[in-house]
């Protein structure tokens, strides 16, 4: 008889790992941040005790979501600017309105809404890319989430770095100081093909190989990226990254848009990972990524919810309907992407592109004990056929009722326990009032 | 000095007419069920006086949504088969499902679920196509909700019918018994042009003029529809139906996913309405219906979840957000549909398609007091720049609070007022469990 932290008891499990596989009445014994057992409800108390016991009988306990492409710190644009062709919405809104605001204590107020958002969504690991990384990485810190921050580097300068060199530099420093951080990882992040030059491609591939830490880009979100390319380097953004080398298991590519056959083909002989941002897509307007095809070519897929000012919520849940729904459509084939392939995207497979697949993404013993529980006994979650099929098509990120990472709950019946979320509102309204242009 | 039932103060209130309107700080006086006037709050107590007044100070009001196409009954089969090619889920697992089990008590069953649904989630109206739509009248007379019932016809015998007479029948039996009924309306729902025969068409036609009612049916949901069509009838379906005569603003078209330019014009020419219904139409990988296209003609659109079988929730704040991302990138303009103009067709424009934009749609003088209460005080919905960008792309129906038809509460702090959740929730998983497969 073993005596552990925590037993939490749940009237269904879905792991994710092994696939499309759903645990009746039982139990996920968690000591010291780590899963060490999944056992029957009526075997676990022959082999553990346990400090604390939870019951979940009207719930599915699942891995935390991982939102795999943010822009934390901009929850604080949140709806300022919509509806808007992407690059007036770009260049005349959201640069402007950056130029003018970003600063660490921008990042630190945002990233504090993005994370509460997150947290309350049932997502449990984020991968993000903004300036001033760490002031996100504080509050990533404080609040007990897991994250992934980017190194950003872009060819202009901002309040947080003048030059390449200064964005690389500050980025080795954020690395630095969180290596042995553990929730917080780093990974470069150059912002897109047409913001970063060849020379800083170059290093940064250079120093990710030495660092051995992952790349996270936008690429080929836009038709126009693609011919502004074809115009300054006589090929697709996609073609001119393989020729510096970039296409490899380290990359995640956001959005993807515009894909050739032959580049699908390079993203799985490469092992390239595809980061879909759906809703941030179709909001914007910028095509539609080839997912059903991505997935039969065994390229790995993530999700992620893009900044709030493209979506406008840090809804993962939403955002695996979305792609489930999606790739359907586009591959005119209603048996693509089913709901399980879905949530696959949403945790295991994100886990992948970041290279924590050894420590999260499924509830496995010896991973660590990041998950959610997602409360079934509501009218929108009835009758419950199939409980894979209400994860994904029926339920939404209001049902998710607790939240852990590495064991530790940071959400209790819908509390959070790490953060204080009055006086994040009003932090973030003093802000809203400082932002809000004068004639609204 | 009057004295009226009811008075609400909103922080915020965006009535949906007059178009692209925020009202802060206003008061809405509710009086025998209608809208008696709207001011601002400091100027009410002036001329009002009220045996109820509710302060929503953190809040936005808006009119009830419209669900302007559902199965509710389904909700009884929601997730019972995903992920299936449209036919195959039809034909091996929908109707097979459909004929051993639809009966009266089916369908009050699943029309408790589905009510009690569409309530919790703002939806005031909806506009219903299923067999025993008597046992759907009964639940809607009991819980307060609004809709318009199909009287519908198929040339299959079911267990409400037999033959299209029978059906011819039994729909104008319901129309009679509640032709006076304060929140029930009924129309013709002749089910698809595929499943309905010309004879039976023009007769519904004729009785639609004589009764004066409105008529719902799918139509060009799917290519193999059209082309079916093209070999029974030579022609595609809606140029059957406009042969017949049956085009005109009395027929509302769910669907049509499939739209030549001349049948858009066909469309804006007569009057007809379109229905989409976005998250089914992916699901189900139907095809894009042309929204922007359609608006952009001057085509009434509203919106409609479908059943629950095919979405698989009765979740209209997901459609309406859906409605405006999806119309964007089909069109590849990111400023097609922007967020009022898709709060309209939730509200004032499906209000027309019924045949109702005189009674609801849209907060006025005059019109009911159908009203939905939105709580923006909690993370999601922070920062505030745009209280209609929120509505549409940040909150989500987990934020309604409090829900009003006809000035009378179905919902306050999210408790329903005039439906049992518990004793639905046991019903519905004693049907769950009669109905679910066997091996699963």
């Amino acid at each position: 008889m073993k005596t552990v932290d925590l037993i939490i008891h749940a009237r269904w499990l879905v792991p994710v790992l092994p696939k499309n596989t759903v645990l009746e009445f039982h139990s996920i014994v968690v000591h010291q941040g780590q899963i060490l057992a999944l056992l029957p409800q009526d075997k676990v108390k022959d082999s553990y005790t346990a400090s604390t016991e939870q019951y979940y009988n009207d719930h599915c306990l699942m891995p935390g979501l991982i939102n795999n492409h943010t822009h934390a710190a901009m929850s604080l644009l949140r709806g300022l600017s919509d509806d808007l062709p992407l690059m007036t919405w770009l260049n005349d809104n959201i640069w402007p309105a950056e130029e003018k605001w970003v600063s660490d204590s921008f990042v630190e107020a945002g990233s504090e809404l993005a994370i509460a958002e997150m947290i309350r969504g049932g997502t449990t690991c984020f991968n993000d890319m903004y300036f001033f990384p760490d002031a996100t990485a504080r509050v990533v810190d404080k609040s007990g989430i897991r994250a992934n921050l980017g190194m950003i580097v872009i060819d202009f300068p901002s309040a947080w770095a003048a030059s390449p060199e200064e964005y690389m530099h500050k980025g080795q420093l954020l690395h630095d100081h969180y290596r042995h951080h553990a929730r917080i990882t780093t990974s470069y992040a150059p912002h897109a093909p047409y913001t970063v030059a060849d020379n800083t491609l170059n290093a940064i591939m250079t120093n990710a190989e030495e660092l051995d830490v992952t790349i996270h880009m936008h690429i080929h979100e836009t038709s126009g990226e693609i011919s502004q390319s074809i115009e300054n380097y006589g090929m697709r953004p996609l073609a001119r990254l393989k020729q510096i080398g970039l296409l490899s298991p380290r990359l995640s590519a956001v959005h993807m848009t515009q894909l050739t056959d032959e580049e699908i083909t390079w993203c799985s002989d490469t092992g390239v990972n595809v980061i879909h941002c759906p809703g941030s897509n179709l909001k914007l307007a910028t095509g539609f990524t080839p997912i059903s095809a991505l997935n039969n070519s065994g390229v790995n897929i993530s999700i992620g919810t893009d900044g709030a000012a493209s979506n406008n919520a840090l809804d993962m849940f939403s955002e695996i309907k979305q792609t489930a729904l999606l790739a359907k459509a586009v591959a005119q084939d209603a048996s693509s992407v089913p709901a399980h392939t879905a949530l696959e995207m949403a945790t295991i497979n994100a886990a992948k592109a970041l290279g924590l697949d050894n420590m999260i993404g499924s509830l496995e013993v010896g991973k660590m004990a990041d998950m959610i529980a997602i409360n079934f006994d509501e009218i929108e979650t009835q009758p419950c056929y199939d409980t894979i099929s209400q994860l994904v098509y029926a339920t939404g990120r209001d049902k998710v009722t607790d939240v852990w990472v590495a064991g530790i709950q940071l959400m209790k019946e819908r509390q959070l326990t790490t953060m204080n979320t009055t006086k994040i509102i009003k932090d973030v309204q003093h802000w809203g009032n400082k932002i809000r242009p004068k004639n609204s």
